[in-house]
């Protein structure tokens, strides 16, 4: 049985407090709907963008309470399928992004998605990279906003978030509260305007209490391997701390020294950026799978 | 006719006031031997590798005078070929990369290149992705130090400077003073232990001179697409420049606005790390090639 979340249950913060709107077991499909980040509020060009309720910005739908999840488990969550809708908008301006002191008004742009493709102008019509923004659990002290990153999930603002790939969350408080929206049709790292193609749409997550594991940051895996989520104040910051984890990681089902799995991560891991425009910024240490197969490691079973 | 350069002239330090080894006409082909990074001082696994002559590290082949070159111009380097020696040597330590904090003492480790392979253990083979590290001209103002990067080059440590790749630099100085150096026959964004797998080699490179086109920082472009690559204090500033670079390189080639442009560059642009470890740190903003061609973009012809 595939339990099903409407947009019509959104939080617009993480916290042990919201009360869940759904239950399941561990183990259990949910089907969640979601609208896109501002809410679905933008739906023309000729919509004037400065004009929309601010406080209603990244809802996440949910939360889910998950049977069984205890603070120092960990949730698996695994992307079984990403939908998304068929119309997707940007926004960038004064103050946001990388080039907000260059930018003197709000501007939005809406972007058909079509045949496979977001149709920018007639010009250009780009692959889609279909991915969840805001994802995550309650966090462990105070509420954060949907739209603030941390060791809880939240608006990572990651591209390799995207059907197929699994996340692990620590988990702090009884049933997790999991939540997601935010969906992009298409977002490069960095997502230098602040916005992706911001888009509703419907993922089915299969959600898993995982005992006995522990991880400070979340951890996604893929077909390409093992990427470790860290979210920070400063980029610097959050690259080191995610380079040290994923070292902390997979030290111990090898017999390496911490100067050895130091070298092998400079010869073939991989600090990269997820996005540089949120309240923190996130960055990822990735591990490609050849490498854990070489060493043998399964992380978390 | 083919030029040579052996590993006996090196440079330490990028400066207009070095004197030329070797003079060139622009659309000259100089085939360029290169000692490892630590001039190849350390080449057995017993070695000491606190013992080695710190004065001697990061050298650079050159400087090449390319005739015609002037301060405003821009120096196109094509890497027609990499060939990279047989050992490779990593090292860590105390106050190095990103793990410095947790190591007691220096370290090395001795990496044989064996079949297209770097033999990091008997488990592990990695795959190899040879590039030169230390690239450049001689810079604007004081002499810079080989291990460090900047506007004119230098330690950039980017995977991406390979084989096949066409580089770009700002000219500061008559004749350029072309230098390259530093190879690693394997490394991973971030370079996080403060080393590549560091290798002798040899480059065989083609140096032109462009007239009328001028970029503030070094761009590389390859088949996947244009980076332009910025050092700076921290990473946060590296990719803000990075990005901001970008747009202004690429958008009097459209008709975009600034704020399309930068939604354009949010969608389908990345924001990358070359490394986190040398004294300015090395970012770099991606565009990928089928956005060049829908824009029908030349650079710097």
């Amino acid at each position: 049985m595939v339990h099903k979340l409407s947009n019509d249950d959104v939080i617009y913060s993480f916290s042990r407090k919201n009360a869940p709107v759904l239950r399941v077991n561990s183990g259990d499909t949910v089907s969640i709907d979601t609208c896109d980040c501002f809410t679905d509020q933008i739906q023309s060009a000729d919509q004037e963008v400065a004009a929309i309720d601010w406080n209603r910005i990244n809802p996440a739908t949910g939360p889910v309470y998950v049977e069984g999840a205890s603070a120092g488990d960990l949730l698996k969550v695994t992307i079984d399928e990403l939908e998304i809708g068929d119309q997707g908008v940007m926004v960038t301006g004064p103050d946001l992004g990388v080039m907000g002191h260059r930018l003197e008004e709000m501007e939005s742009k809406i972007i058909p998605i079509r045949n496979g493709k977001a149709i920018f102008n007639e010009k250009l019509h780009l692959p889609l990279n279909p991915m969840i923004g805001v994802i995550g659990v309650a966090p462990e002290g105070e509420p954060v906003s949907c739209g603030t990153p941390g060791a809880h999930g939240g608006n990572m603002d990651t591209k390799h978030i995207t059907q197929g790939a699994t996340l692990y969350f620590p988990v702090f408080t009884e049933g997790a509260l999991f939540a997601l929206g935010d969906f992009h049709a298409a977002m490069g790292d960095g997502e230098v305007s602040v916005s992706g193609i911001e888009v509703p749409g419907r993922a089915t997550v299969t959600l898993e209490v995982v005992k006995g594991f522990h991880s400070k940051f979340p951890v996604l895996i893929n077909n390409e391997g093992v990427s470790l989520l860290v979210s920070a104040m400063t980029l610097d910051e959050a690259v080191k701390v995610a380079t040290e984890e994923m070292i902390d990681l997979l030290l111990p089902f090898t017999d390496l020294s911490v100067s050895e799995m130091t070298m092998l991560m400079s010869a073939a891991g991989e600090a990269q950026i997820s996005q540089v425009v949120d309240p923190l910024v996130t960055a990822r240490f990735f591990v490609p799978q050849h490498i854990l197969e070489a060493l043998e490691i399964k992380l978390f079973s």
